[in-house]
């Protein structure tokens, strides 16, 4: 098995580090890949589950755009309902009957849903959730999760981080996930002063292990919310769609009072959503929230289509049982070559480590550089991050992948 | 002339309002419009200037979507390179190489510009400014003019409103626009304490008139920054290319650090940019920064057509001269019934107000009928918000319109 070269990604590469600060930036940064030099970097083309580098090289793609992508690239039925869109107008001077439709097609899809208002990125609504949290109660502080994730905002940041100021963390307090205890605590010594927690369905920190709910903290955190007046925030801008259609709370049985939604929404085209229980829609309605590109036609268009269609075949179902394949593959293989393989998370969203063998903890490096000899075969493999399954990724397309695993634990054992 | 009617517009508004908080929120509510039963308040098709409602009636746009189209809606060579770009691959794990392509072209074009990143809200690239002025200066304050709009985010929203919290607004300083005595007192209180200070070219606030800058003011300014080591950045979401090309502060002749593009950057697809000085790209890398929909290919192809589409007919050019011939008619029109018609800002954004006569004050009431008599005639005019020239505007529309004007102004006269 010939392994990729990558002279035009590095060329590409160094013409944009001249005039793109790191060239790449954000989640997509070349510093996040191990060995930065044999990962693909740029796209030039994408279909189903896979993607082309301009070196020409094919990839399946287990990161999905870090999520957005769920029923395959250029997805021909949200591609014709996109470009329908498009012929009658994307951003015009008001909006088209289409985010109406969309309204009520979430409002009938998700139980905890009387209402909802569109955004581009997931940081936008997470963003608005607090504010409206904080209108709702006439409270300032916000409680999230340690580590968690909830974009780039600079009070979703790690306090510290360059660029973020100790006022944009004045008002939010951070609990342990899984950590009822603690949070009850919290809420004791912050009485009447916390106006939401906000939450993923389950811990998916960057660079460690994804832990799921234990089993009844849901219930617990929602009746301590209840109890206090606190507004239950779900962030389901990563996990939206790849769990349960009617959101992932539903996956763990509790019911929040706002869920954000971004990502698989629209299969790829630039939509979040806010939505929320009928006891908050005033409070909404008297924040200010907008955007030049809010109100645009294309992307719910697209989100309509894209969730019928995952509607249609259950696509979280389909995703949960290539991921549970994927995932039994993998441990084998790593089994026979001495390795052993832990998956956390769900199987649609599988973090995935290699350790040395069955009793080793997790070496960064082994663990990355299995990633890398994975991807310069053809499998985009992230190191740091939570893989996300398809739809789109076929029997054929897990077969190779499984060589190339194989493949990839061989060279480890042998290098 | 017949005047419109709106019964299929208010049907959607009663539908929308079950689902959506408002109906629709932010800067395209119903409540800004004057009457709002009388406002076309969706789109169900859109073409050159013009764009349909589903009462069939027809609008020469004057709002432009509030700035984002700048060559017309559905301009042939933007949508050919957009749909060129979905074809390949629109939202992928990695870039497509024309950020790179696009990156170069505006570091060519705006000689303020040594580097660019890409976003997809005008919000997320002032407030990522904010971030890198405060990174690179190690200071926490950011100077902004009272009643400018820099985005919905909390720290650019009037201190108090809903959802807003004391927190947000701690590191934000407010000086009046065109007072370089007031900015430099501020200063002085604040010596070593101010990262940056962040004005859009010239004053466009809502509901009152747009001011241009003081003969000398932006050269004190700049040289006031330098000075004192604070970050000088442009908010250039509204007005840019549509003052000059190189960016608006070229037209006003002077040199920010940072600079913030959107609306028109790619006539209607969702993007963003920051661009800056060499000074800055360090700090600006060590910024972290990122959306999931940031490095999708579709909104850059479609911004690289608009921006050679634009420089190639120098459509700064064409809308200054539009909003011109605009603005001359439509003042001899209302001399000619009594009414003083009165236009502030640049020609191609004209901020329009009607008074009963020369020497009046304008009542609201008046300016706000003016516009919903034109608007129900098929100009859509916004009575709280500068309008916006395109280079799609032709002469056929501008006759229209012209007639229109002037039949308004006779209702108000019989009225």
């Amino acid at each position: 098995m010939k392994t990729y070269t990558f002279k035009e990604t590095n060329r590409l590469l160094q013409r944009a580090r001249r005039v793109i600060p790191g060239g790449i930036y954000g989640h997509m940064s070349p510093r996040y890949y191990v060995p930065d030099s044999d990962y693909p970097l740029y796209a030039v083309r994408a279909e189903g589950a896979r993607f082309w580098d301009p070196d020409g090289n094919e990839f399946i793609d287990y990161m999905c755009a870090y999520g957005p992508m769920a029923l395959g690239y250029n997805h021909p039925k949200v591609d014709e309902a996109a470009l329908q869109a498009l012929k009658s107008g994307d951003t015009v001077t008001t909006p088209s009957p289409v985010m109406v439709e969309l309204a009520e097609f979430l409002v009938e899809l998700v139980p905890a849903a009387d209402w909802a208002v569109f955004a581009k990125n997931g940081n936008d609504v997470t963003s608005l959730s607090l504010m409206v949290a904080r209108a709702a109660t006439g409270r300032d502080k916000i409680v999230l999760v340690e580590g968690s994730y909830h974009g780039a905002a600079p009070w979703a940041q790690r306090p510290g981080r360059p660029g973020t100021v100790d006022g944009d963390h004045s008002n939010i307090l951070y609990t342990r996930w899984n950590d009822y205890q603690g949070l009850e605590r919290l809420v004791a010594e912050h009485r009447h002063d916390i106006a939401g927690f906000l939450s993923t369905p389950y811990f998916h920190p960057t660079s460690a292990d994804s832990q799921l709910p234990g089993e009844d903290y849901w219930a617990k955190v929602e009746a301590l919310c209840r109890r206090e007046g606190i507004v239950l925030i779900i962030d389901d801008v990563r996990c939206g769609f790849r769990l349960d259609m009617r959101g992932s709370h539903e996956y763990f049985g509790f019911k929040p009072d706002l869920v954000c939604f971004s990502k698989a929404i629209a299969n790829g085209y630039p939509l979040s959503a806010l939505v929320g229980s009928d006891s908050l829609k005033s409070e909404c309605e008297k924040v200010f929230a907008t955007g030049s590109f809010w109100f645009s036609s294309v992307p719910m268009a697209a989100a309509l289509a894209t969730l019928r269609e995952l509607q249609r075949i259950d696509g979280p179902r389909v995703m949960q049982q290539i991921g549970r394949r994927l995932r039994e593959g993998m441990v084998r293989i790593a089994e026979s070559h001495g390795f052993d393989l832990r998956v956390t998370g769900v199987p649609s969203m599988p973090f995935v480590r290699v350790a040395a063998d069955k009793g080793a903890e997790v070496q960064p490096e082994l663990h990355q550089r299995w990633c890398g000899e994975c991807t310069k075969r053809g499998v985009f493999f992230a190191s740091h991050h939570n893989w996300f399954l398809s739809t789109a990724h076929t029997d054929r397309e897990l077969e190779r992948t499984l060589d190339i695993v194989d493949e990839a634990f061989r060279s480890l054992s042998s290098g």
